[in-house]
């Protein structure tokens, strides 16, 4: 059940793939040089491989739990947590200014894959952190900023996000938490649920960051602002003081994460909690927006982190586990890794986990130069590959992820059933990585509505002649040609999909939504074949220059393998978009 | 949670598709009339709804419990298979000589749809009980029949199956349990694991079917014997008397079916357990083949049973969970179940479980007549039919059964990942259905290999012959030329795979093993799509002559659905049988 962090795959599609050339040169990442990151990562895998993943079984198995008036988090975990920050993880992508480490989101994605494998219930803890420092750095009175971020930077105090109630899940518009003006803050009262790291004892403090409504506010989306309400008020000398009016209700009994406590949070029992505006009124849900796609691609992370995790459980058990004999008839017994079926599932789970690495990481990159790079056409060509990936990474990575940790199971027979095997605890922990941070449905509206439609397929246009400006490449490289015949297909499955998309909304708007979930994941398969593409070509490039040829070979044979395997799904995503959105529209409500 | 069995689908299917009419005809099967069986589903479905389903989530939150000797089942538990029993639903369809109802298998097909799918852990019970039946049946003296036989068909006494021990899994030619001669019996010594109701309180005895080894045995597959090993040892009277030297050492702790006992059970730990050979010395696993179609025909239709249940669990939440607005613009908020891509998510549930029921039943029905009809050419033909659907049966339907739990799942959005929510249990519960009775990966390679290989092909040019008949038949049905094309484009599929797997396996065996999965997952999504496309020609031609127009019209959209979403896959699962799986074999096992 250990974890060893991939760094090898990491280094070379952070090098190869991602560009980290390209960002150590944006401003203020010159020293995010490829030797800097390899020490970085090396560190972060130590810290994953010998702290975070043993904690993993015992998290789950004990859950958090709410005793009293207390959430205690699982035997080890508050050691974890302190071990965590003192080495400066929780700030690593931000500025140096509040703490932070200030490395490229590229090198803090590659990391948080490894918390997330090692542990994922504990590190969804700093990722809601990160999201909540987030929404204050970017919308927060320097007053509010003075007061929170450093703490939070450092991990001293953890950060949540507070959106859903009971009556509301994905739909924000339906938001009912009150904040009453009261003098220089707000009183907040209402009830919210699903609230990730909730509560704790792991540090002294808890920023809760908190969708409310004020009492003149319009109705539905345009109404709700955005409040940060501390678990405990903070002094005059900024340290927490009194207890807040939140109480912490109830845990929720969940299939997996049992570590990360799921809080139903009621606030104003007493009259209200104190809670200060963030930006303007009635903006909260914008602000919402601004953190969204950070907090997707992170989420699609963990479908990735799950999936690496699973697949070297399944790899050493099949590494171990002897049963049955080879065909070629010899009487001997033989480790199960042997068997082709075997080798097909572990293929399979591989080669996909590299194809979602490679975009994700991909993604980070531009969103670091969408940030940061001088020239603002780059910026803003950037920020739209990165808008267009986002629903990608986390609709498409984290339902390969579920069918990974699933294979995962599956490699282990009958020992993948039992719970202290470990398998099944990955695939319920997965399970949520495709509903949570908008399901795979809302993943898929996103693409389509508002990174399709929105633009007129200007940014998918322009990705896709990418992908066929880097096929066309392929044919130069010896032993790639099937790879290229199998992307160009894809590339051509997405191209007539897309088309299809921008056409069929002015017969029946409804058309692309019922197409959008499988266009999803034809994006999802096309771009990792297109990553994995690139890989090989690089990889066979490399091979006999005095590097690691078994890696190179891997690489290449990854590639293949997806491009013979899994690419071709491409043509029956295409026929379901196409053909099959209207069958979905005949469905009959009654 | 409720459940409500599908009778109508059911009915359907066993009268229009299985030929019900044909198998009525069989001798011995005269009395099996649509009415009566119509009677039948009716009372069983009753049963399953208002006494097994509501055990199911007590059954999972209590789970069977090892307390000191005793294996304790949940709360309600004896007295729902008292109510079992007493209905004679155990041996509906055992020979009236044994106290059994004499129905066909056909029938009891769709009344263990209903068990599985209200409560999956309690199914297993009878499930196993019946596989014990068959064994002893076939096989047994007459006097060992007589004294077990008609107990085990009444319920009165439960069967279980030793197969697994620890150092085996699915390979039993690694089997250890000795088994010595001692008089007119055997002592039996040896760890068993794995064994599904191995120990509970629900009935006065159990029977152990054991597999184990006589001194002399020969190494390997054909050196093992089959015992039937009582908990009891019988009093001359033939009732249950002192215990047998087998003990329960430990319940295993699973990720699903918690009420169904699974247990380590150690023989002989006192001298030895009373064992009674069945049959010849050395011929155990032989025997087990023979029942072993049966058994994995029943877990195929537990996939089946489980997908039936999450799809009723999410139709009832899509039309109460109101979330989000129409794509019309309207302010109102909606119930889920008006957004296509639920609507998508639903339709692919249905879709499928309807494929899969027809092909199961089909498959039940075509045992029937295996074993029944008087030419025996015929015997022989359905006799092929049945053994090559039953892996495709286990195979493709607890795949796919899983992949509808987890849609299940998804349709919950966070509801979904709690555990009181229920459908999580689904998933979990389903989980199990791809690895016992053979992994998915076994099914493939006796598909492969004892199903195609070995008769050259015969069987599966046949049916795929046969596929092509009906296939033509659809153009002269209107509406249906879309599903025709799509079906046609399946059958080229399976055909080109099926002729690729007969030539390949000279130029390397590895080859067939390594297309395997994908070649039954074609095979699986084929023949749906054939049943469907004839489900949805008899629901047109019944249209409007007075029988329940809504019934049929659902059914030709599921075939269209169907056709358009889900069929095209084989175009995938095509590629990765011909081209893929030269790749699995470049998979570097070090």
């Amino acid at each position: 059940m250990s974890y060893i962090a991939p760094t090898k795959d990491m280094e070379f599609v952070i090098n190869e793939l991602a560009d980290l050339n390209g960002v150590t040169a944006l401003p203020g990442f010159s020293d995010a040089t490829p030797d800097l990151v390899s020490a970085v990562l090396e560190e972060a895998g130590k810290l994953a491989s010998e702290v975070l993943a043993p904690l993993n079984r015992i998290g789950d198995e004990q859950g958090s739990k709410l005793e009293g008036d207390i959430v205690k988090t699982p035997d080890g975990w508050k050691e974890a947590y302190e071990q965590f920050i003192s080495g400066g993880w929780n700030g690593l992508a931000f500025s140096p200014d509040l703490g932070g480490q200030g490395l490229p989101w590229l090198v803090s994605t590659a990391v948080q894959e490894m918390w997330h494998a090692a542990n994922m219930s504990f590190g969804l803890c700093p990722l809601l952190t990160q999201g909540a420092i987030e929404a204050i750095e970017l919308h927060g009175s320097d007053e509010l900023k003075a007061a929170y971020l450093e703490k939070m930077v450092s991990g001293e105090w953890t950060g949540t996000m507070n959106l859903t109630e009971p009556q509301a899940g994905s739909d924000l518009s339906a938001v009912r938490a009150k904040a009453e003006p009261n003098g220089d803050h707000f009183l907040i009262s209402g009830q919210k649920i699903f609230i990730t790291y909730g509560d704790h004892e792991l540090t002294e403090n808890i920023i809760h960051l908190v969708l409310a409504r004020t009492p003149d506010a319009p109705e539905g989306t345009k109404g709700i602002s955005l409040f940060i309400v501390p678990k405990h008020i903070l002094n005059a000398d900024g340290t927490p003081g009194e207890r807040n009016d939140v109480r912490t209700v109830s845990l929720e009994h969940k299939l997996g994460i049992h570590a990360s406590p799921t809080a139903v949070l009621s606030y104003g029992d007493n009259g209200g909690a104190e809670g200060y505006l963030v930006g303007e009124e009635n903006r909260g849900l914008v602000y919402m927006f601004t953190m969204m796609n950070l907090a997707r691609h992170a989420v699609g992370v963990e479908g990735i982190a799950i999936a690496e995790r699973a697949y070297q459980q399944a790899l050493n058990f099949s590494k171990e586990r002897v049963q049955g004999r080879a065909l070629d008839g010899s009487a001997e017994r033989v480790t199960i890794i042997h068997h082709p079926d075997v080798q097909r599932m572990l293929m399979t789970m591989r080669s996909q986990i590299e194809a979602m690495r490679a975009v994700a990481y991909l993604s980070a990159s531009a969103f670091d130069k969408s940030l940061h790079h001088p020239d603002e056409e780059e910026r803003k060509r950037q920020q739209g590959l990165m808008e267009l990936l986002t629903p990608i990474v986390k609709g498409w990575s984290t339902e390969v992820g579920n069918d990974v940790a699933y294979l995962g199971v599956q490699v282990h027979g009958g020992m993948g059933f039992i719970e202290e095997t470990g398998a099944a605890q990955h695939s319920r922990d997965a399970r949520i990585t495709t509903i949570y941070e908008g399901t795979t449905g809302i993943q898929a509206g996103d693409l389509v509505g508002r990174k399709v439609l929105r633009d007129g397929g200007a940014v998918a246009r322009a990705v896709i002649a990418q992908m066929r400006a880097d096929c066309q490449a392929l044919s130069g490289t010896d032993g790639l040609n099937s790879n290229k015949q199998s992307l160009e297909q894809g590339i051509g499955a997405l191209e007539k999909s897309t088309e299809w998309i921008l056409q069929s909304v002015s017969d029946d708007p409804e058309l692309p939504a019922a197409a959008a979930s499988p266009y999803l994941q034809l994006w999802g398969t096309v771009v990792g074949g297109w990553q994995l593409a690139r890989a090989s070509m690089i990889a066979s490039d490399k091979l006999g220059s005095g590097g690691d040829d078994n890696f190179y070979k891997a690489k290449i044979n990854s590639a293949r393998f997806y491009a013979a395997n899994i690419l071709p799904q491409a043509l029956a995503f295409e026929i379901a978009v196409t053909e099959g959105s209207q069958t979905v529209l005949e469905f009959d409500t009654a």
